[in-house]
């Protein structure tokens, strides 16, 4: 009846602590780093683990991602085997991402970074752009969070097309799945969106071949993980004008250093992985309810699929 | 069987003339400056026309406004009395009205400014903000583009209340009406958006005693008309820290001047009346079925009042 608490910051592992303490008062929930007793751990609540850091317990039956995705505790190659893993999704993490998404597509469409640097500039120039209808937006990934993201955007008017690795059906959106159909639904699109779960056949999918299949001076918007992202790609495809503009959320380290050319570049927007940020007042109730029902039933909805990596 | 056409720049009104010739060809359509006989002329199509630009037309059976407020042609002083004015409005419009809102009120309640200014700073700060149910929004101004703007946000998530001046029904919208009750439509407001109409008693509505109901740091968006806003009071609000951004689509003088200090406040943006602007393809349409409608039946949906102002 104990649970290890592992993020990669003391002041956000003893918040967490502090909420499960106050949601779950019959367990007993320590720091990974003050833990009494390892083989008295059932359970670990981990964002970005450290490697080995599961390695002490061994009666652990499950270990609960604080995420949608998986990626950061495969990461760990010590990782004890054949451990179930929980992901922590909910309402309130699939609204921020709609939110973030709807955000920035709308800030493309309406071309907001060139009038903020008309602004600079002190220009005034009525850019003219076509409505939502006429914009071909494409999702990749059409998980909890993709599909979400994908229904917003119909509903604000867009022309939205999805892609995934197994068939969808999303109201208001045309779906694509599988490697053969990629092609066909990255052509005449103008506003790309990576929802991606990370797994070895998705990494450096945000490559120079798919942006050059894309409609040119599209916009790119990665709200996935970091390595979706070839780098240097990007700024290729910006210089020569294949791509007008991206915004990125995440990186392949984070936080993103000082001096990553990324920041100061005027066609990149720099947002600090925040498109669907878990805070743990929300999140605990999520990771509670989990831990319970798998205590109960030996499963959750949630289960993430090691092998297929999300 | 005559028009007579007049915009601002003469490159508008010849791209107007061209677009209504062709989708009219029984009509003769002139540039307002190059009408050969007054007395011919039953109807102009206008935006923002000079001081007695229509008096020579003894013959004017509707005036056409190209848009939605009708504030720019009650302007001129040497308006005939009496003859109808007729509103352009159309799926197009509010559809681009609709983005436009919701992309802004994204954008405030996501934090962007303060993102992207750390940006720029290289500074890596993972704002955390209420999810949109938890931010009221409050409208003020209910017709076409308002109501749909409303629905559209309460769509994304967002408590959204409604301000108008007759009673109002919205789905998922909490409206209230009248004088009597802005201040309570305006109390714990966190984002407050203008789509009114312009008249003598919404003139300056958005002032310093406006500001100072809302909740502290409250954002202000005006898509509505420049002289809604003191300018003089929403910068002292910004300086105080009541109201924490401001994004701008209209101005007392437009385009705005290229020393005016909007357009070099680090918390507000301006972008150029682009909010919803109508396009001489997609406006035509509207406008010739308009001016069918009424030469065959007196009368159209979109009617002004003119008494009322809008």
């Amino acid at each position: 009846m104990s649970i290890a608490v592992s993020l990669p910051s003391s002041d956000k592992t003893e918040w967490w602590c502090q909420m499960l303490r106050d949601l779950m008062p019959d367990w007993n929930i320590y720091p990974i780093d003050k833990v009494p007793d390892p083989d008295a751990i059932t359970y670990s609540v981990v964002w970005r683990p450290s490697t080995g850091a599961m390695t002490p317990f061994r009666n652990l039956k499950a270990i609960v991602s604080l995420g949608a995705g998986i990626d950061h505790v495969l990461a760990d190659e010590k990782l004890p085997e054949d451990v179930p893993i929980i992901r922590t999704v909910g309402t309130d993490l699939t609204q921020r991402m709609k939110e973030y998404i709807a955000l920035h597509v709308l800030r493309h469409h309406r071309e907001l970074p060139q009038i903020q640097a008309n602004q600079a500039a002190h220009v005034w120039d009525q850019i003219i752009v076509p409505p939502a209808p006429e914009r071909r937006v494409g999702i990749m990934g059409l998980g909890n969070l993709g599909a979400a993201a994908a229904q917003m955007l119909a509903q604000i008017g867009f022309n939205v097309v999805g892609w995934s690795r197994s068939p969808k059906t999303i109201t208001g959106v045309t779906t694509y799945a599988g490697d053969a159909s990629f092609g066909t639904f990255l052509d005449g699109t103008e506003i790309l969106v990576c929802l991606l779960p990370l797994t070895d056949s998705t990494l450096g999918i945000l490559n120079a071949d798919t942006f050059n299949r894309l409609k040119r001076g599209a916009s790119v918007i990665n709200a996935a993980r970091g390595p979706h992202l070839v780098d240097r790609d990007l700024i290729e495809a910006l210089s020569s004008g294949q791509i007008a503009a991206a915004t990125l959320d995440v990186f392949h380290v984070e936080p993103l250093s000082k001096d990553h050319p990324f920041w100061g570049h005027p066609r990149i927007t720099v947002t600090p992985h925040v498109a669907s940020m878990i805070d743990a007042p929300t999140g605990s109730k999520i990771v509670a309810k989990n831990i319970r029902t798998f205590e109960e039933t030996g499963s959750v909805a949630d289960l993430a699929d090691a092998k297929r990596g999300y």
